[in-house]
């Protein structure tokens, strides 16, 4: 029996999933950063007519996965599974979200490393023929994650230069098992790995092992270089997480800094609120969906290794003295 | 190009993943219920000698993976994924148990129906050839669930009699693609459900359409009968939602009355405090993991559906005023 396997923790496909739509709804401030003309809706405030913040996320997520459909071309009946996830408890926007559609759901957690996560996911289920269409979507609210992770949102608390500002984001993709677009060549999904962080104002530090393990086991697996790649993206590192993981790279060998870059780092203009970068489920779901997904349909790269990286803990563990740990899944994905 | 799928929901396999093994790790009230003397370990507090429910909860979800990994006589290098999900807020239950294993970590959040989830998802990555060896466990835990959900535990509030006990409880199973045990036939991911019911103590009237539509969907993708099944087991309707999913199902032409049994219902002796049954992650995933593996591996049952249902909802939803949105997963498994 053949497996599509290649060392210890890489899935390859001979017939690579498409992702053959993308879209990408976001807030203000993520509309007035460098990208915001890239975004397929741009909010001009955080409520979006709604009466909740978390009304407003689950808001967002629909219409980010609306717009993929559309794009694509296909009915809600054409889709075989739509996997989502948030930050919020018992991911709500997500499941509000797949109550409007009549879809088989398939929930999911991996804090900001989710929008990897549901591509892997979805790649296997197009892969392994038990899916001609998936939807994959993943959103944060700035608002709501505020006031369920630190303090009541009105109180704007300051934060240290660590910190990292959560996106007002959501992106959805449909993966398909044929079509024109971007195509999924390799998944390497992450284990968790907890260097003994504990600062939830250091989540960039706290997710940098879980980057360069799965980014080295990727590179190992595959037997490639970073050179085999136009573009390595952490989703959300921030600065400071960054700098970490690339050094923790180049000690084991690989240097990625000419080819990397940061999904929070890119998402808004440096400012003391924003602090370290952006972060969220969100942030480097609306990043790909957005902006790399529209340069990988121009081919104006050849292949991209996508891999978000989530923190693993709550303001529980948190207050009963864990430690954070961390994941990153990896997605190599190729022009087209 | 040919999909393993059947109906509008429901994939097939034709190379039938094996459940290897399984355990079953359970607290004191679970102990001393019908089930008892079925479990792997009973632990004689709630606390399991850790110093928060929390860490509790993870500790017996690390066990139930121990078990089921020690059952199938497999070392952790061997397994390629790990699937998990719990009840508590980004299930840190089990982040912190994966953090303890050096293997690919999938987190998935379905409340109730996670356990079924787990088991489809780690069906389709065996089935796919994307893993040889999969574990799928879910855990939760009453005091840790009560003080997260409703009001601090040592409160003992007064429940209605529609209300269910979240069992402190943990499973797991290892799925392969080879080898001695039941197998996995066919898996009908459900759609999220929403009858209007906003009552958070009354869950299984909020699950039960999610239960009728997944199974009523089951049965026409595969044009069987309940005849067909020796066992339709929820997981957890409890006794009020039952009575309704079997209604609902007999408006379809569906009578399961003679050959359905709900997990919550089974787990522990009927007292006021218990009230409606059973409930939580870890409810469904200790009764088939203690009880129903191991009928099917005697071959007492020939085939069982196992049906694990999810209230979507948090208490952020509820207080909102929004309705309870629910999901049921189901799962074909025939004896072997």
């Amino acid at each position: 029996m053949e497996f599509h396997r290649r060392g210890t923790s890489t899935c390859v496909f001979q017939e690579m999933p498409v992702l053959v739509s993308a879209a990408a709804v976001v807030g203000p401030r993520e509309g007035e950063g460098p990208l915001g003309d890239l975004f397929d809706m741009v909010y001009s405030t955080t409520l979006l007519g709604e009466t909740s913040w978390e009304k407003a996320e689950s808001k967002m997520l629909r219409q980010a996965v609306d717009l993929a459909l559309a794009k694509a071309g296909l009915e809600e009946s054409q889709i075989d599974f739509i996997i989502a996830g948030d930050l919020l408890n018992q991911i709500i926007s997500s499941a509000y979200m797949a109550r409007e559609y009549d879809i088989p759901f398939l929930g999911i957690y991996g804090a900001c490393a989710t929008m990897s996560e549901g591509i892997g996911l979805g790649a296997f289920l197009i892969a392994g023929r038990f899916a001609r269409y998936v939807v994959a979507a993943s959103s944060s609210h700035h608002d709501a994650a505020e006031r369920q992770f630190r303090y009541p949102t009105e109180f704007g608390h300051q934060r240290p230069p660590t910190g990292q500002w959560t996106a007002t984001a959501a992106g959805a993709v449909v993966l398909g098992a044929q079509g024109k677009g971007p195509r999924v060549e390799a998944v390497t999904i992450g284990r968790v790995q907890d260097f003994g962080i504990s600062e939830p104002n250091d989540m960039g530090s706290a997710m940098a092992p879980g980057f360069a393990d799965t980014v080295w086991r990727h590179f190992q697996d595959m037997a490639r270089q970073p050179e085999d790649y136009d573009l390595v993206i952490s989703g959300d590192l921030g600065n400071i997480g960054s700098m970490i993981a690339r050094e923790l790279l180049r000690r084991k060998g690989i240097a990625i800094d000419d080819r990397h870059q940061d999904a929070g780092v890119m998402l808004y203009h440096p400012s003391p609120e924003v602090g370290a970068g952006g972060s969220g489920c969100g942030c480097v779901a609306c990043v790909f969906s957005g902006k790399l997904w529209k340069e990988l349909y121009n081919k104006q790269y050849g292949r991209i290794l996508l891999v978000a990286t989530g923190a693993l803990h709550s303001p529980t563990s948190c207050q009963q003295g864990e430690t954070i740990p961390c994941v990153a899944h990896a997605v190599s994905i190729v022009s087209g």
